[in-house]
């Protein structure tokens, strides 16, 4: 089952550099949930390849606006483009104010039903859940109410092993029963036991998305054991000071934060737009836990 | 003085074949005017080159998205980028509302001054004057309330004849005197002849921006004699059926428009995304006027 996240835009604050502000697409399962929607994200997702139409849900991080401004055109284009299947948005309460206020200015009324699902950022919890995955809230610490994301995939069912099931003659009529677990007693008194016809699934996967956020021990516990975490990562160290003014965090906390909560991989991103080389951040998050990679735009990230 | 219309932004509707939604940046000596501002304007600027800073107007001609979602965007970023000097903004009254309330969920509070000026799509009438140019509103015939703009030079002081002025010995002190069209008559009797000094100022020119219309003649006359027009041509005249449904115009009859009014000259944009080649749109306007020119991003057209 896939389960990656492509880069749609990596810069903090403003575009520089060729870089968009902050946007990801999660593909679980061949569904997508865009992640963040700064501005020119239906330009990113054109010129990715990517048909915006397949994005059934939308989670917005915060009310900066290099995390959602590209969000009313986007969904303004999907209309324009004949959409009529539902758009799923998760994100702050305001949000659902400020689109409302722009379609009724445009006169614009949408094919296809928008479903807000307001966030909170008091507390972690769980805002959606379906038969892959399910999404919780990551409280961050930020100017702003700001939630991160964490993506969990559900436990999967048991692999088959057909030719085994095949050769022993075993009926396809059986086979859901072995996916879940269960062994098989026919009404003739045979015996198929589940632990020779299948093996284990995958583990499942989790995939944590922080931006934008103060190193704060508080959130730790909520994005433990991640494989992929996510973190911003605005500053070089050597400005520690500006990033606790500006309620960010700097590469060498974000490794941090990696190797606390135990994370198997990090993908540092949100630079700020006085670092035209990346290479830095890299070096200083790899300094402290080396699984790391630069959340590059265009570029698919395994989870 | 320069006088010339730089285009960011040729698409109707959606982001589409590299083509970006409305925007326009008009250089009036030195001044820099933007009209509208489609989503990605900001990273347009940076793509050629511009800095977004010297612009100190900007006009929005309406509240449809393709024309302004890239406002609040590039509003952000000259506050983040550190702008302190007024911004006018000219446009429908709800336009303040959107924005404000973009500003207040952010809270983001402007380092500059933003000062806005409400178009109204009633008559047309002057909305600005510096001491470059006249801006007058053309009252367009759209879905919602549209204004196109007109930009009026305003008459040139007369030339002076350097050369001729040096060899007579006038002195510098009388130069302005002769610009506005004095003769000189000197304490001690000398006379010299502003015809003999002076030549005539080259013929103030204008631009007119038309985006979006039904073709209807009663704006014709804010737009007569134009030394350019930009009109939107968004369909070939074999869809004026969609063009008169959606209250748009084909090249067909922007080319029309430009006869009509005589204009010098003639550009088409706000193009449909149906169109990937634009030539066929190019040919349907130059068989009826001949001096038409396609808005091409990126390219700079001299008034």
């Amino acid at each position: 089952m896939k389960f990656e996240v492509t880069i749609l835009g990596s810069s903090s604050a403003t575009p520089v550099y060729n870089r968009n502000p902050t946007s990801q697409l999660l593909n679980c399962n061949e569904k997508f949930y865009l992640i963040d929607c700064g501005e020119g994200t239906q330009q990113q997702l054109i010129k990715f390849n990517f048909k915006a139409n397949k994005i059934d849900f939308i989670f917005i991080s915060h009310l900066h606006g290099d995390h959602y401004f590209g969000l009313i055109g986007l969904l303004s284009s999907l209309h324009l483009n004949g959409r009529i299947k539902p758009m799923k948005i998760f994100g702050p309460q305001a949000l659902q104010e400020i689109l409302e206020l722009q379609f009724k200015h445009s006169e614009t009324i949408l094919r296809y039903p928008l479903e807000f699902y307001q966030t909170t950022a008091d507390e972690s919890r769980n805002i959606f859940e379906n038969a892959d995955l399910v999404v919780s809230t990551v409280i961050l610490n930020h100017r702003i109410p700001c939630t991160g994301f964490k993506f969990t995939q559900k436990k999967r069912m048991r692999k088959l092993v057909v030719e085994k099931l095949e050769a022993d003659g075993v009926g396809v009529e059986y086979y859901p029963l072995l996916k879940r677990g269960a062994d098989l007693k026919l009404p003739g008194g045979q015996v198929f036991l589940n632990k020779d016809y299948t093996t284990d699934s995958d583990a499942p996967k989790s995939y944590a998305y922080c931006s934008d956020t103060l190193f704060d021990e508080r959130y730790f516990k909520s994005i433990e054991n991640c494989d992929l975490l996510y973190h911003e990562s605005t500053f070089l160290h050597e400005l520690l000071e500006r990033a606790n003014q500006t309620h960010h965090t700097t590469a060498l906390q974000a490794a941090q934060v990696a190797t606390i909560t135990n994370a198997r991989k990090l993908l540092i991103g949100h630079f700020s737009s006085r670092y035209k080389a990346l290479l830095p951040l890299l070096e200083e998050a790899e300094s402290v836990f080396p699984n790391t990679d630069l959340a590059l735009e265009g570029n698919t990230y395994q989870i």
